[in-house]
């Protein structure tokens, strides 16, 4: 049981929780975005993300510190929280990242966790192996037991309150991910980055993403906080949240910025093809693009990593506020239309729908039907597995609405696509409460019908006739030989 | 030919266009948002409406005006640009509202409209009947004839510089919004406001409105500025855009504030259920939701109408740069995804896919497919009618990326969901360009199916392979008999 991190609130697998850091004294909660500071470029002071933009948590390189002659004396001598003048908790990464561009890297784990400690980092990071996409099924093994030496090491390194990072590679074998959040689990270390899905943003494979994320998480308890490592554009918060992933880091913010680069939700624009600033932020509301092109280029940078700041947190609120509310997979029902591998991570969330129901919380605020896609989510198969626990006896009336002509029935149960049947005494629960269109799709109508075909199937003595609204065949088909189906208009 | 109307950008139905209004001396971009004044109320000044949000232009009630002793003195006087502070344009609504509400004014078109000149209206209105939803054809009909008596009552009226609109109603009927938009395309009067669409918005029937929006369009010329009249939930700018809307009017920013409605383009929230403010403005940035409950409420009314604002001209803004990045269709499917209705909204606009494509450009940025629905976009249907016009010759293998055993092919031509089949010397052209997912979907391949009929049937002549990478029956059985079919798997 891990005591510093508490889950307040979820959906799906998101959730709200509580990161409690003992170094720094607070309690950050979670989704939480650190912004990333490099130790020696300032585009925004990180006094300014703690008082503008309410960052509780950061990210800083302690192995930049480290081999910078006077930034080490200095952090040594002040501590890291007066050199970077911030309050909250400081999160120290390693140099695993300049590991794996440069091949070598001149300290230990034991060394850097020393380091970190000394400096007064919150949260530290012990040199594990990031592992890149696509390698051979032994390199990701072999790299991987690296990666496990090291928290084995970490562990034995006297930390003190400083929490430490276990962080989880495989590179794109879920199986592997699984048994490295298992093992990193299983070690006394505090906080779960999934590693080296870096590459894998770059080239937009968010769908390998999510299926990297699933596996991490099967192997980790549900009290593992996950630092989904290296991922800081808003579009995807939604997405890996949903998925499980509770902390985010962002260096996009000010690299884009640097670049002229400007984030949305729906992806990410440059200056030079803006005619107009699709946000509501100051920077977008007091400027247009054409002032920001004027603006001298230090000028435009800290304005642009303003703005990209301003979104990434502001997606954080819209996030933490749909689990609130109980409509995160409806947040990520939009946010999967702002790519078409956005669409991709949000199908292959889906096909992990059965380990996301787990988590799923059973009532909610209001489900919504957004897309075909919805069919597929959680709260449908529950429900589908929920009707193989009723009986409701003798020759039954399964309708959307209209009467079939003749017979009488001994129970008469609605039927809403995507959902299927249910008794008129669960309509006010939740997911049925739901709000469909009433233009609806072959989806949805083919979900019904298996969930009809749970239900017939699990009831082998009760007769059931089926009134629907011209089901296509691709629906019909799943209804078992054994019902007698009617189409009778419902006069939706 | 309406010059003071100047379509500049198209997107779908969309445009960027320039609303000269010649009596403030201001020309409007579109689509333009006009906040409602109250001229009684003033949650927020007309000046800062101006000054901090970028408001050109602004809608208030002349009848309101009229039957106010002081407000009519004042206003004949001073005239409106003083009353209010404002130096943009000012339309002038009519009293047509309380006339549905209230069953009786005591004013003419001619007296309204003298009025509005009269205390310096940049655009005036006059008495239209605004029938509601869901009347008899015949009271539809009638109302109408009303409306258009008033039409032509108002091209009488010697109004100046001013700027008339020419209501167009005809309640839920299309045909009838065909015929009143015609009509009044007819006058030499200036804006055409589809009127009589606040009880379907307030009862979510987007798809309804949608049919009401494309009627009107089919009667008014292309350079008819078209204001959907009281619709100003940020929510559907994106959607009435992709219609065909220039012009919106809100009234919700200030009347939602009183009430602690915050909105936001997914939908409204309650003060009361948020936990946090999930948007980048700056009242949001620099307040939490507990903040706000502690204000007091004239200025918790101002910072939520102030927040209302923000995100409604934001959503503005966003909708210009997706016409101008040629990605509106993209939005739409983003917004689609806020409620189930605006889904059934966006599903009735792909109805009319065949009508949008009359308008839509050839070229645009990228075409993204990010939904079942992105099948039934105007530039899939574009391709299939532009594959009639194309003749491979002799033995043609159409194939998604596999090659088929055996054979010689006189052309290879690729197959791509949802497009179907083209040649390479097209494969650079718009919306072949465009980016699709790697998890595809029935829809996509069963519009690749009908883009393989269309080829087949325009050339009875030549022979056609087809090397599909396991299209489902729906889509195999939309291609002609004889075309002989092969399962190849194109290592996508
Ligand atoms: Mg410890
Ligand atoms: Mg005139
Ligand atoms: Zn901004
Ligand atoms: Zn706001």
């Amino acid at each position: 049981m891990r005591d510093h991190f508490e889950v307040r609130d979820g959906d799906a697998a998101g959730r709200i929780g509580r990161l409690s850091v003992p170094r720094a004294d607070v309690t950050v909660e979670t989704p939480a975005l650190m912004p990333v500071v490099n130790p020696n470029i300032r585009t925004i002071s990180p006094g300014r993300i703690e008082s503008a933009f309410g960052a509780e948590i950061l990210i800083t390189n302690s192995y930049i510190v480290h081999s910078t002659d006077d930034l080490r004396e200095r952090a040594l001598e002040e501590g890291l929280h007066d050199l970077l003048g911030f309050d909250g908790a400081i999160v120290t990464d390693s140099g695993s990242f300049q590991l794996a561009e440069y091949g070598d890297i001149d300290v230990t784990t034991r060394e850097i966790l020393e380091f970190q400690r000394d400096i007064g980092a919150d949260v530290g990071t012990p040199v594990d192996v990031p592992t890149p996409p696509d390698v051979s099924r032994e390199r990701a093994e072999r790299e991987l037991a690296t990666t496990e030496r090291a928290l084995s090491d970490a562990e034995s390194v006297d930390t003190g309150e400083m929490l430490v990072n276990a962080p989880v590679q495989g590179s794109t074998y879920p199986e592997l991910r699984e048994a490295a959040g298992r093992n990193a689990y299983a070690t006394d270390l505090d906080v779960f980055p999934v590693g080296a899905v870096v590459p894998l943003m770059n080239s937009y494979r968010y769908a390998d993403m999510i299926d990297i994320v699933a596996g991490a998480k099967r192997g980790l308890g549900r009290d593992a906080p996950v630092h989904l490592f290296g991922a800081g554009h808003p579009m995807m918060f939604a997405l890996a949240v949903a998925a499980g992933c509770d902390l985010f880091d962002s260096a996009a913010y000010a690299i884009y910025a640097r670049d002229d680069r400007y984030l949305t939700v729906r992806g990410t624009e440059h200056l030079e093809d803006l005619a107009y600033l699709p946000c509501s932020c100051a920077v977008c509301t007091a400027h247009d693009p054409d002032d920001l092109r004027a603006c001298p280029d230090e000028e435009r940078e800290r304005l642009l990593a303003e703005h990209n700041l301003h979104v990434s947190f502001a997606e954080i609120r819209r996030v933490k506020q749909a689990i609130r509310s109980g409509n995160l997979l409806e947040l990520v029902e939009s946010r999967a239309r702002s790519h078409p591998a956005m669409l991709d991570g949000y199908r292959a969330l889906l096909d992990h729908a059965e380990q996301l129901e787990r988590e799923d919380p059973a009532s909610k605020g209001s489900f919504f039907y957004l897309s075909g896609e919805s069919a597929r989510r959680p709260e449908v198969h529950r429900h589908h597995e929920r009707v193989t626990r009723l009986d409701p006896g003798g020759t039954v009336l399964l309708t959307e609405g209209g009467m079939p002509s003749g017979d009488v029935y001994d129970a008469a149960w609605r039927v809403v696509p995507p959902f299927g049947p249910f008794p008129r005494a669960l309509s006010e629960t939740y997911p049925l409460t739901g709000e469909v269109p009433a233009r609806t799709d072959r989806h949805a109508r083919e979900a019904a019908a298996t969930g009809v075909a749970r239900l017939v199937e699990a009831n082998p003595e009760t007769s059931f006739v089926l009134a629907h609204d011209d089901w296509p065949a691709s629906a019909l088909s799943r209804v078992p030989d054994r019902v007698e189906t009617e189409l009778v208009h419902s006069g939706r």
